[in-house]
């Protein structure tokens, strides 16, 4: 098998692509937000009060990572952090007025990075990519250093 | 779309543990190197005398990181550089004897590394998705920072 053509460089790739891609839709749209970073965001705002442990689960990244993520998310005022008053040494994490709005505002840049990644895929050929590709990584996800835990 | 089932995120986690398989199956065979130093060395024993640009295109990396990547494999003694005789700023790159023999000591754990990517599959599914895949990347080629360019 030609190195260009396994699954492990596909998968680099990919995710190349897809940084790339929604990088351009969202500065295109005029905010400047990585792809950890919406997703952590994304995620603070469906779980109001979770905790950073759990979120990084949640999303599939490791602790130390979504350390840095969300003070990130702080410094720029799109989160906010509170104590939790039952558990006094965690943090609860929220999504800020000015986190949703930015959430709302990049929604139609999020979906056209989606939209974009299965465009050389006809309907039916990308719901079968995406139901095998789901398939694939639920497999492995004992295999990744952070597994996804469902929220 | 929950934001953990878009092609976006699904493009993540599956490189996410391709990186983590591969070093756990190449540290297990009793070898340090990295994915990228990987495609590098195994790309130059297939155009032995490729110069630094051509390899970065040919393996879709920016030149920048494949820089970087070559000078590691380079001071590992894996890899030598040598003067071009006709363009004498170029820089002609060769695998060296040692890093053949990596190559070769390292192929069995390469070959599980992409087997475990798609053990979650049946083999009709496996080749179903890598069709998909590669027609899904080939037409967003344009659209990365570091197009892959056949060799």
């Amino acid at each position: 098998m030609d190195a260009t053509e396994a699954p492990g460089h596909f998968a680099r790739r990919f995710q190349q692509i897809a940084v790339a891609v929604f990088h351009a839709e969202v500065s295109a749209a005029g905010y400047e937000l990585t792809p950890v970073q919406y997703a952590a965001l994304a995620q603070i705002a469906n779980e109001p009060g979770l905790d950073q442990a759990t979120l990084a689960s949640h999303i599939a990244h490791d602790r130390t990572t979504i350390g840095g993520v969300v003070d990130r998310l702080v410094e720029k005022g799109l989160v906010a952090r509170a104590i939790n008053q039952k558990d006094r040494r965690a943090r609860e994490l929220r999504v800020t007025d000015q986190g949703k709005q930015m959430l709302a505002a990049i929604a139609p840049a999020v979906a056209e990075t989606q939209r974009i990644l299965l465009s050389g895929l006809t309907e039916k050929e990308a719901a079968q990519f995406m139901k095998l590709f789901a398939k694939a990584i639920a497999a492995l996800n004992d295999l990744s250093r952070a597994p996804l835990r469902a929220a």
